[in-house]
């Protein structure tokens, strides 16, 4: 993929240089809009307006739509308005609603002022649904059929309003706005008798989602039962809209990206990261690392409070560094597991007890198994080969001991911090490594001292 | 939903117990399948088998495709040859091969006698592909039309041979096997003249991938050209079946959890985590928990050698956790980041240098505000309010020069390591937090203990 691109890249320049407009009008009239639109943002910003203009309409919209909002921006602030209007109006509802929420106030009205009435109103309705609700990616166009009319009847009635629908695959009965089913054109298609009304053959058992429902559990329905498109409904049960599955694969690539960001301990971004400046991914990534540094005096007062003992015992501090990783990671293992089958929806609340359970004995089990290859370590490698003297078989124990607590207590907490945040409504992501490497560092350091206190002195 | 769900489960063990097999019947029948697969899971195994039977045929097959690898051994145990028959006929070739490849010999045995001989030769086809190749996940069933077609004849066709293929709305035209374009029914229904041949209407532009291709590109690909199913084709550019766009969505959710498992340490899993037992949880984490234990030992002879340096000033030792966690994190952001865009695509390894002059400059921001704000804290919290007089400005200025340079250092291993394992054709994924916390450790710490030799003796 990406050797084929640059390929096409270099060509572009060269017809570009070359002033070969017929040839590039020619080259990019077989092309895909995703592809075209690839092309344009690796290109240099000044030369994409006259490409864009050897587009045919059509395609223009498509790729249009699949651009960045800065190089949205940058072409519509060349249009002229009759310009502007040829692509709003060629644009699907849900992506010209997409565009107006990222453009400045200044393009919007630009845009809303090219739009149809229809469509404008389309647009305002969809921005009026809170972000990453179902309503604010839904597309008001759909197929919508009564459920008298024949399978004939149907069929005609595709034809000749379904070009401008985003999907025509599954239209929906309805009667007075209300959803009475949903039926394919493949079952139109494969109905026996052209006669048969679309009543009969509809499936009556619809499911369907709010307005207000949260985009990610859309987008896994969709993945869940297979389907091109869900119905979203409002509040009264009328019919306002769908959203189709193409729009619910990038929600499932976005909500996990943040996922992932936010595992890692970062505010998520909206940028890729190409596309983010130094200062977008300091801005993302200090204030957890700011938190967890301040968070970190505790530990330090641990070490702290506990320096009298160091001191007469300084070869206790070459292993803390081992303690805390092993007790980090171990933690995070759990959190992050816990947290990823939360997100699929594989578990719920109520399993917490289940999930306790299981992580206790893991953590027995990933405990015996770190422990006896950590003495075995200690005294071979750390005693005989490098020959450390101060290393005793109690020392040894007392490190060994703390390694096996410290998994225990960080697999128990990373397991129940997720699943505690989601019961009080915080993202569970935010439970993950960096936030568990602080809590169990301090605990795996307290057990650590004292038992150390207690066994060596 | 979930909610929806324990209310369908209770009425269902209510139901079995009542005897009542008409009313299951007949919920049962209004019922998804995803939905049945979902209740059968969570009940007792050996109630499945009489619930199972009480489905409509073409239902069952699809619920049953839906089941756990568990699920479905025990079910096909309890069947009768001719209720397997039933059911594997039934079965898409794709949902028929998956389960062929989950099931212990004796059982695959007995499916591939039930199935067709048509069915065995294209399931023996699937088989033959590479495990996460375009041709495992594919289908072979889709509608193929020749050019010289007219619409009229195509939808003819269509009505004729799409009840048995998995996706009709994108139908391919082949001459001799090989793909010439494709043609879409919305293409089909809304052309104005049926009499046009199909090779007038068709795409020529097809986009296909190969039976070797990776899964995860084929899901990327179909994400990004938002298609119902992206054709494949063998060495000799011949058509031999397509993947769907529900399969790409699973394989972006498996392929995406499988990289989170690897970030956090982890052997990815196949299972979802409630039906893990302890046992697969533990043989999943110890490889990575014992692997990062033992390099640590590493830090630890690095606190060793500077032992008496230690001594002399244990003050030091209590901002080692700060240190090492601050690295830490700064340094899994960093590869967290340049991971996830790796595996979206969004960066490639030319762009390593781009990368790396983005996270210098990141963290010489992230440095700089950490490093102030640390020296603050020691000298205000630590030095006047905790009254640890141990602490000069001298130990304050060491900590907060030690803690830019390594956040510097974590940046740089941060997001240079996953390019480079992936330069090598490693995977990216393991270069991430547990990985990155055991190289900046021992970093940090060397740089601490040098500049505080060079500067406190």
């Amino acid at each position: 993929m990406a050797e084929q691109f640059v390929t096409l890249e270099k060509s572009f320049m060269k017809l570009l240089a070359e002033k070969k407009y017929q040839t590039l009008k020619d080259v990019m009239a077989t092309m895909n809009a995703a592809d075209i639109a690839a092309v344009f943002e690796d290109l240099d910003e000044e030369r994409t307006p006259l490409l864009f203009r050897l587009l045919p309409k059509e395609l223009a919209a498509e790729a249009f739509a699949e651009l960045s909002p800065e190089l949205q921006e940058h072409l519509i602030r060349g249009f002229s308005d009759k310009e502007l209007h040829e692509v709003v109006s060629e644009l699907y509802v849900d992506d010209a609603a997409d565009l107006v929420e990222e453009m400045p106030a200044s393009v919007v009205k630009r845009i809303l002022a090219q739009a149809d009435p229809e469509m404008r109103r389309e647009i305002n309705e969809i921005l009026r649904y809170p972000e990453n609700s179902a309503g604010s990616i839904m597309t008001t166009e759909y197929v919508s059929l009564r459920p008298q009319m024949t399978v004939a009847e149907a069929i005609q009635r595709i034809r000749r309003t379904g070009v401008d629908k985003e999907t025509i695959y599954t239209c929906y009965v309805t009667e007075a706005r209300r959803l009475l089913g949903t039926v394919s054109v493949k079952d139109l298609l494969l109905a026996p008798d052209d006669n048969t009304p679309v009543s009969e053959i509809m499936d009556g058992h619809v499911i369907s989602v709010s307005t207000l429902t949260d985009q990610e559990e859309v987008a896994q329905m969709l993945s869940k039962y297979n389907f091109l498109a869900l119905p979203v409904v409002d509040a009264d049960e009328r019919m306002v809209g769908i959203v189709t599955f193409d729009d619910a694969m990038d929600v499932l690539v976005e909500e996990t990206t943040e996922d992932i960001e936010k595992m890692a301990g970062m505010l998520p971004s909206e940028k890729t990261y190409l596309r983010s400046t130094p200062w977008d991914l300091f801005r993302h990534r200090i204030p957890w690392l700011l938190l967890l540094m301040v968070s970190a005096t505790f530990t330090g007062m641990i070490i702290t409070g506990f320096e009298s003992a160091l001191a007469a015992q300084v070869v206790l501090t070459a292993f803390i560094p081992m303690l805390m990783d092993t007790g980090g990671n171990s933690g995070s293992q759990a959190s992050v597991t816990v947290i990823r089958a939360l997100s699929l929806g594989e578990l719920e609340l109520p399993d917490l007890p289940k999930v306790v359970w299981k992580e206790i004995q893991t953590a027995v089990l990933c405990g015996a198994a770190l422990a006896s290859l950590c003495f075995l370590k200690i005294m071979v490698f750390d005693r005989m080969i490098l020959g450390n003297t101060d290393i005793t078989v109690m020392t040894a124990f007392v490190v060994c001991l703390t390694m096996a607590l410290t998994v225990l207590a960080a697999k128990v907490v990373g397991c129940t911090l997720p699943l505690c945040a989601k019961r009080l409504g915080f993202d569970p992501a935010v439970m993950a490594s960096p936030f568990i490497t602080t809590i169990v560092d301090a605990l795996s350091l307290l057990v650590y001292f004292s038992i150390a206190k207690a066994v060596l002195f």
